[in-house]
């Protein structure tokens, strides 16, 4: 068999930490379900600033693009806040995401039994809830022109735009549609059409890709009502497909939803196949170097990657049920912990799923 | 003393039976108190699209700039949803804000102690909330320029322009500011400036406004993240400050950790404490005509209009008061009721506030 590569850019803060883990579960599934896959690595955001004065080397582009999955760990930190916006950490997510055409989000918001008491919500608002949110990632608003200028009064005024194409909503309202195919076949777009043109355009085109999905329901929400929904009820949902910006925020919201966002994974994917897979939480500097983050969203993120890249659904499963299974053995890392729970450490963690897989 | 006016506009959907309500308590507040205000009336939205053909005539337009106040029930439905988004109800709300220049926003988000139980949200999590968001209404993407061009390849492509000046952010940081001194002192101010170049001149503005409020705390927040903290902790706020669209989004979300968005009324600002007044609910066009909508929150819209426009403090604390009183006598409409209580309709509801007062 070919070897295919998976490039490994742990990040900053926590990321090199959880990233340790989640290698030793990738590393014995590759192992024992012979997936022929060779990991290279190199870095992102702040690591690959103090390493090669930018936020995103070409050489990692390139390691990127020959690749055929990128795993990440997470960017960005207070190290680098004072830098200016263009060479800072995230500038470098942000052009990974664009150089490789990573245009279609994947953030599932699921409540995982074991770990009910940890959301804000009431257990009836929020037991069994899995949804998905599919965020558009390299168009609108995040990427569009943006200028500063000085007005004739003197004063300046900084702008920047939102731009959507019809094949830009296309693309991403094919992949709503069909991820909607394999879950509940309930699709609802969130968008701002009685305001914004690049909304309405939104609507146009994902009404005329719904022609394609007869057996998908498909609504559509305005954005203040999907963020009011999210709370009220958010078991309504099953799919929600949205722009750049609306995802960030909803993703946000809703996995926040759960209580416990250091066990959510995300896949960013490209229009073959191609990802760059990582946890939903960000680097967490005031934890990092403490051992005690959560590697779980990683290591889910290395499953989620399994199945949707690799196309190996046994390896992915497997590794989720040795999440499941630590779960049960009342294994709890700081930010998931509750009374009567066996507080762990990111290493014991990592150990644990290992041994359960 | 000189009467003032104040422009009632009813509006659609359930607007025209809450303002009823609302009028009766208005009524008698201007005898009891002797305030010395005249009532005007006109239409705004779909109900100004059936009578004149726009949702904001410059007639109305023009009663509005000569009245002190405006209150205003709800607009939209669906009955006028297929019209061009140019004229269609939403556009009279925007414009109307506009032309007075409305630009502050004020959307307090209370849980009433009465209500606790309403809330989707753990008590211990939401028990006695009391936030203020301070949302910039007449800037931003909301009104800037917006344009769909056919490009080369003959698809096409919108855009919307989210441009914010210095002075158009100063005063609502001002606003900002202005009502932390008179809460809790703590300003949180939400933007996306690692990605925006409109939040960085954002930030940069607050900051130096900070400066003339050494007193306040203030603080920054990723919108994505002031999403998330919304849900899991959000009696961490007491005022946040934010644009026209992150409001939108935020101010809804907030609304509903409340789990009773029929009680809370809105406030919209000019530089000269000239307002509009409405509930942060929508014209309800499902339950409209049936009598059963709640017109608590237009009646608190009534007092927030007397604290803020006509500086009667103790005529709001009265409407206040007879609010709160009427929930201790277990009266509730359909929105809010639970086991064991009183439901009322709309008009029992509106007298029983009457009563109290
Ligand atoms: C860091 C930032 C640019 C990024 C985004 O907003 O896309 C982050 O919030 C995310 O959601 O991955
Ligand atoms: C109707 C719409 C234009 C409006 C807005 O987004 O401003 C509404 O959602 C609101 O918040 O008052």
């Amino acid at each position: 068999t070919v070897t295919k590569q998976i490039l490994v850019l742990p990040g900053d803060g926590i990321g090199p930490e959880i990233m340790a883990e989640a290698l030793k579960v990738l590393r014995l599934a590759i192992d024992k379900f012979q997936l022929g896959l060779e990991l290279v690595f190199d870095e992102l955001g702040g690591a690959a600033i103090d390493k090669y004065g930018v936020p995103l080397a070409d050489d990692t582009l390139a390691k990127a693009k020959k690749a055929h999955a990128v795993l990440l760990g997470a960017v960005g930190g207070p190290r680098w806040d004072t830098l200016e916006r263009s060479i800072r950490p995230e500038r470098g997510l942000l052009k990974i995401r664009s150089e490789l055409g990573l245009f279609g989000n994947l953030r599932p918001a699921i409540l995982y039994p074991q770990l009910a008491s940890a959301s804000s919500l009431k257990p009836e608002v929020v037991s069994g809830l899995d949804i998905l949110i599919v965020r558009e990632l390299t168009g609108g608003i995040y990427f569009g022109p943006r200028e500063t200028k000085v007005l004739d009064n003197g004063e300046r005024r900084a702008q920047d735009t939102l731009p959507y194409s019809e094949s830009e909503i296309r693309r991403i309202a094919k992949v709503g549609f069909e991820m909607a195919m394999l879950r509940n076949k309930r699709l609802c777009s969130v968008d701002k059409a009685n305001v914004l043109e690049s909304s309405q355009l939104w609507r146009e085109i994902v009404e005329q890709v719904a022609k394609d999905y007869p057996e998908v329901e498909l609504s559509h929400m305005y954005v203040d009502n999907a963020a009011m929904q999210l709370v009220r009820a958010p078991k309504q949902f099953d799919v929600i497909v949205t722009d750049n910006m609306f995802g960030d925020i909803l993703s946000d919201e809703a996995s926040m939803l759960t209580g416990s966002i250091g066990m959510l994974p995300s896949a960013s994917l490209d229009a073959n196949g191609k990802g760059m897979y990582e946890p939903c939480h960000g680097s967490a500097p005031d934890i990092a170097g403490k051992g005690i983050a959560n590697p779980l969203a990683t290591i889910l993120s290395v499953s989620m990657m399994l199945r949707y890249t690799f196309a190996q659904p046994e390896a992915a499963s497997a590794i989720e049920q040795a999440v499941s299974d630590v779960l049960d053995q009342n294994l709890r890392t700081a930010d998931i912990w509750l009374e009567g729970m066996h507080k762990v450490g990111t290493r014991e963690m990592g150990d644990a799923v290992v041994a359960a897989l």
